[in-house]
């Protein structure tokens, strides 16, 4: 029989990414595809660069978003800045601190690992004694928001530890941007990569990215060729560098940029530092209810992602079939655990759109519900939400 | 001021691509998002699995959309095939050859390169000569439609001669698929890729690649790891492979998926025979329009795509001024040269639904306006189509 038309059933998107995308995005998905050498898209891919800077508080000349999935924005950093035999301090906290080691040896690079335990902070002491032991190293990497555990580190601490120490910065904020507070340039980060399918709000399939002038130069000044033809940006600088020609080097994916631009007009409009303080207020919120039905959180208060939630199942309780429950019975979607922490947690993210209260009360509701908890999580949070009226 | 949201002009699109977006795939780009690992998506992956191995006329069990445009499913072929040192021949008759060429020597790989004419087919007597004269060469690499000159290749000749010299077959069909005749079992190619933007008239930002079981043995049997992460098909075969386990690698690019799923139906329902069909019969009648004008094609008609007319510039013509005029007067366009041919030609797409009878008859009327011509080719066009019927 032939093959029909698919037709997603609605969810309410409460896990690692993609969250939910506001109306206006999907709206502008469907809007006319024109050429990618057009001159009204053109214009608007210096409208979305504009935008990506104020999103990313920076300046820099190079900011833009590449063609695909936030893992080739980390793979787009990696292989253009690390040179065989380049030494790279990593942190790892995580699976995505691993995936950074990955991109660092695929790219020829020698790797340092500063390890800490997975739903901790990057330990920012471990991270200077590696800078003082290996005062050879050119590049300190980490990330900002572990989107597997749910756990901050001090971007603005351990960059101002990697300019004392000579190295040049590269920071995964793939869950961070517009989730929490996030300054490129103020803090000095010298290259950072993100998703669009996480505190943006939009659909998945792109990755914002911004190299710092002294990134730009290390780019430009390689001895050897960046190994990925797609990825290289002393070509991409040809579209998007400064006074660049707007030279043909790949197709965009011209619908998904007319997605990022409203989500980035629909993040200026809102404001930045107003998307973070909405984060923040949903994040209390469902701590509150989380904390009053007698579930544990596995990071510890200070280190505290806002956008992702990352709670110990209670023993006893089946992983899959809880997830499954909510997906079949609330149409809502909780991510499970990664790595180490597979069956041991649930990630419940409050993402762009999805940090509202509606989705806050119904997610404890609904929690509630399948483990057969007692108390009340939802009035717990609705208590929270009045108290900050 | 605030930047505003942004809604692009409505064009007609007969350049290489992108081509007009069927009204249906748009709507399906704006269905709910949902997560890339829920049970419904799964699902319909396993549903675009399929539909693409119909699209190839293949049964290889890997068989995928790269999440990235066709330059990615380029790279994604060379880096996971070519090993350091493996020698490689590689056909230049336009730009995309010379790309397959930076992917070989960036994966490591030594290329011999077999120089064709740009605007003619790949020459079979070349290739046979090199495969002779470098019997270690282990990979044959050709462009079945070459996009900057519009030549079409032999693609079965070639494979059938790669086979004879015990080499694996890369196929560029970026352009080929659903526009012409494209046969990957019969033929034997071992790795084909191609882009949504072009025959199969979805929205750029995919491509659609499969690898023959020698192509999956190499890869597997591989000495050093793929360079890129993100590409890597050993990975990505833990989520497309052969009873794999759909483990997570990447973010999937959700919309994106919909609107090739609803592409790839749409073809099914057409017939991909009968898509072939209707672009031979729209190019034929463009190319009887275009002669009865006086205008020149570059290539020769044996080797002529039906999806990509390439145009001689009638001498004295501002080749800008005039892609400008068809689109600001007739929101009409078409694509400029590239590479050596870069002012001296256009090219005109016909591919997907933009190849139909409308479209035709519009962009010969238009020509012949903006260029001041005598001749009347919409009407030789008309005559030709009603010679059809």
């Amino acid at each position: 029989m032939a093959i029909q038309s698919f037709h997603p059933p609605k969810r309410t998107l409460m896990g690692p990414g993609p969250s939910d995308v506001y109306p206006r995005i999907s709206e502008a998905l469907s809007r006319p595809t024109i050429g990618h050498l057009d001159p009204a898209f053109i214009q608007m891919m210096d409208e979305v660069k504009e935008l990506l800077q104020y999103a990313f508080k920076t300046n820099n000349a190079l900011t833009l978003p590449i063609s695909a999935p936030g893992s080739a924005g980390m793979e787009a950093c990696f292989t253009n800045l690390v040179e065989p035999g380049d030494k790279v301090i990593v942190c790892i906290n995580g699976v995505f601190g691993s995936r950074m080691k990955e991109n660092i040896e695929r790219a020829g690079g020698e790797t340092i690992v500063v390890e800490d335990t997975w739903g901790r902070a990057v330990d920012p002491l471990k991270v200077e004694q590696a800078l003082k032991a290996h005062s050879d190293a050119v590049i300190l990497a980490f990330v900002h928001a572990e989107t597997s555990t749910g756990a901050r580190s001090d971007a603005e601490k351990l960059c101002r530890l990697a300019q004392e120490y000579n190295c040049l910065t590269i920071v995964d904020a793939v869950t961070s941007l517009a989730g929490n507070e996030l300054r490129v340039d103020d803090w000095g980060i010298d290259a950072v990569y993100s998703g669009t399918q996480k505190c943006l709000s939009c659909v998945p399939g792109l990755s914002p990215i911004s190299f710092s002038e002294k990134a730009v130069e290390k780019i430009a000044n390689r001895k050897s060729k960046v190994q990925s033809w797609f990825l290289d940006m002393n070509l991409i600088m040809g579209y998007w560098g400064k006074g660049a020609k707007r030279a043909y080097h790949h197709t965009a994916p011209v619908n998904t940029l007319y997605a990022l631009h409203e989500a980035l007009v629909i993040l200026q409009d809102e404001g930045i530092e107003q998307a973070w303080d909405r984060h923040q207020l949903h994040h209390q919120a469902l701590t509150a209810g989380l904390e009053a039905m007698g579930l544990e959180l596995v990071v510890p208060e200070a280190e505290r992602l806002n956008q992702l939630n990352v709670v110990q199942i209670p023993e006893g309780v089946d992983d899959a079939a809880i997830r499954s429950e909510l997906l079949t019975k609330y149409n809502l979607e909780i991510g499970a655990g990664l790595g180490t922490l597979a069956g041991k947690v649930w990630r419940i993210g409050l993402m762009g759109c999805s940090a509202n209260q509606t989705n806050v009360l119904n997610c404890l509701s609904a929690l509630k519900s399948v483990l057969g908890l007692e108390k009340d999580g939802a009035a717990a949070a609705l208590a929270f939400y009045q108290s900050q009226n």
